[in-house]
């Protein structure tokens, strides 16, 4: 994978001009993306720009996100040729950073779960996962060092641990998502995918102009291992990558302790359906009700199936979200971190499906910080991640408890 | 005024038609457009729907929110031409529910300070108030029975009180507000203009399906007084229709006392413009980066002066924010609703100022649910409203005891 660290330090340096470490992404794009299909469409003469922290880094922009300067189609052909007359507020900030945009990357349709052409760079008779199925590859192959993705259910942090990839979803309202196609405006969130934690937090800080972000790995931290039995039990992959994760944190010097969860926890955890879906009715009433035989199976047979759910019925779950979010906020009184799967095992065999997100919805709903880091190789050379979960707005902690992870993992 | 409520009891009774309903609206707008200049655009040929409850019902959609059938120009020229693929959520819902869309609505440009063309249906020689200026003086004005608007500050209950309309800021999270320009994505909220508080809460009750939200007034409300002496002194005007309106309620049997608010009800009032001023400079990322020159000037303006607002602040301001919610959640356990201004006073002499809506952002951040009432007629034959103001997420309250008081007020 390309390092953004690694980047910035030799640009700062004078070792490296923006131009060339830009050239490195497209050479590599050029040599991977006939078989891997990451990207919807790309710049063909990309620039680097001359100053900011993020010059000489291509980015690739998931493409149910607006760009001014490329189609965005959001993965279904209801949008095909459709031209935004306006960057996405994330996108400006990454310009403003002195990042380039090196292309639209593949993204399930609309976000959902009808599958991509795109390959898992690890091996390609399996998916990469999703929605933000191009990111998470084109940043696992090492053809850019970092991608926009976006997570309702699990799009970011599950694609991120099949394509062996760090990824962040950030604190819900961290990064702005104006411009984002709307899922679900309480669950929709967009993260970053990059080659390793550092890079995460280096992106982020150039982004949201927080320097509090950077600061490396915390010493000995306590993490609280949550094994979500509520979502059923872990493929022998995803389970193994958990035990090693643990291991290694406390070989490092970690105190780890195994957290229950209160009931409400689990409560939250059922409802993220009701939350997501009868948001989705509004958000894509447009598609869905004026484009039915144009929308993507998948979504539409979701939509078709969960068109009964009552406003009183997402009352109460906006209202256990509330309770699951304050319970949360008090089991980070005695842990820094939690510790959990970022999905049931490897990437499933095929394209078929884009894997199960049933590790991921709970955080999703309650807004925190979530990590992935690499943490094992599964048979057949596929990455099987976890996730280090932050306290609501301290994504610097998660941070820096993700960077003591990857950093005992290495060892 | 159209009364929304009058026209669904005609049109249920087989009394009138929906074509006739809707030609009666197109009549009115013909006869005033000229003067007024409510509108940005209007649908040459409207067509009444044949069933929903909101059949025969003319909307103006105030033109800061997508629609796929008009230009959206957010009342600058660098939206001129600009055509959405797509109707907002906020509008398909309006379509589901029978409405015809007649219009596109002015809006200051981004929904900012910068005046429109529109004049006050009450007096020419004053503004609307804004940012929902057209379509707060297309219900005033009896020209249609119904808009929609959108608050930050206090863009719909503001001009609502200075054109004599009832008009309501739902809860936050309500009604959808994607495919609505953002200001804000904290503050933004989607509101309704109609001729009276029954026909508000019909029409909301028919955009949400929300049946809770349709019987009538409620006898006999607690009700907190609140004077917002944070906010400054009132316009005599202004102070005339508080007086004015508690007197009423007392007299029809309500209980009225003066609610004193904590310090951090101030506090919030003061960092309302924190958490505002720091998402606008990301929400007109684009716009204020690209398209510096072509910017509203007074929104430009605002833009440079509040350049320097850190994270650090836009943190501190979120976390007084959420006290800020929590204290007033326990000033309801006392009172049914707050009373309180809803404007300084009448609307102000000429176009080049949209009046202050300083006695409204306090409760856009807290995201409670306003209704304003027009309470009184001032000099000039000026309207001047009041806001009833519910619990969070307790619309159905709000409205009866709107009801409630807009009765005692026509006694």
């Amino acid at each position: 994978m390309i390092s953004l660290a690694d980047l910035q330090r030799r640009i700062d340096a004078n070792e490296l001009s923006p131009e060339k470490a830009l050239a490195q992404s497209v050479a590599a794009i050029d040599a991977q993306e006939t078989a891997l299909r990451a990207f919807v469409c790309r710049d063909d003469a990309p620039r680097a720009q001359t100053s900011g922290p993020l010059r000489g880094i291509a980015v690739g922009i998931k493409d149910i996100i607006d760009t001014a300067d490329f189609p965005t189609e959001m993965g279904s052909r209801i949008y095909r040729g459709n031209r935004p007359r306006v960057d996405a507020p994330i996108v400006m900030l990454l310009k403003r950073a002195g990042a380039t945009i090196i292309g639209k990357t593949e993204t399930t349709a609309f976000a959902a779960n009808d599958p991509t052409p795109t390959l898992n760079p690890h091996n390609h008779g399996h998916t990469p996962g999703g929605s933000s199925s191009g990111s998470a590859a084109a940043v696992g192959a090492g053809m850019i060092p970092l991608a926009l993705g976006t997570q309702t259910a699990g799009s970011v942090i599950r694609p991120a641990s099949y394509c062996g990839a760090a990824a962040i979803k950030p604190s819900f309202h961290l990064l702005p998502k104006v411009g984002v196609k709307c899922f679900s405006w309480t669950l929709d969130t967009v993260g970053l995918f990059a080659a390793g934690v550092e890079d995460l937090a280096r992106a982020l800080a150039a982004i949201t102009g927080r320097t509090e972000l950077l600061p490396g790995a915390i010493a000995a931290p306590k993490i609280g291992v949550v094994t979500q039995d509520f979502a059923g039990a872990p493929d022998a992959a995803g389970a193994e990558a958990l035990r090693i994760a643990g291991r290694a944190a406390e070989r490092a010097g970690a105190s780890l302790s195994e957290l229950k969860m209160p009931d409400v926890i689990a409560e939250a955890w059922r409802i993220h359906y009701v939350v997501q879906e009868f948001e989705a009715h509004q958000a894509f009433a447009w598609e869905y009700l004026e484009n039915y035989e144009a929308m993507p199976p998948l979504l539409r047979g979701r939509l078709d199936a969960s068109k009964g759910i009552t406003a009183a019925e997402y009352d109460a779950a906006r209202a256990v979200m509330v309770q699951a979010r304050a319970a949360l906020a008090e089991a980070f009184r005695e842990v820094d971190v939690l510790l959990t799967l970022s999905a049931p095992g490897a990437a499933p065999k095929g394209l078929t499906s884009t894997g199960d997100p049933r590790y991921n919805r709970l955080w999703t709903l309650t807004g925190n910080p979530c990590v992935n880091v690499p943490a094992f190789t599964a048979e057949g050379g596929l990455p099987v991640g976890v996730q280090v979960i932050g306290a609501y707005g301290d994504d610097a902690r998660a941070l820096a408890a993700a960077r003591f992870l990857e950093a005992a993992l290495a060892r």
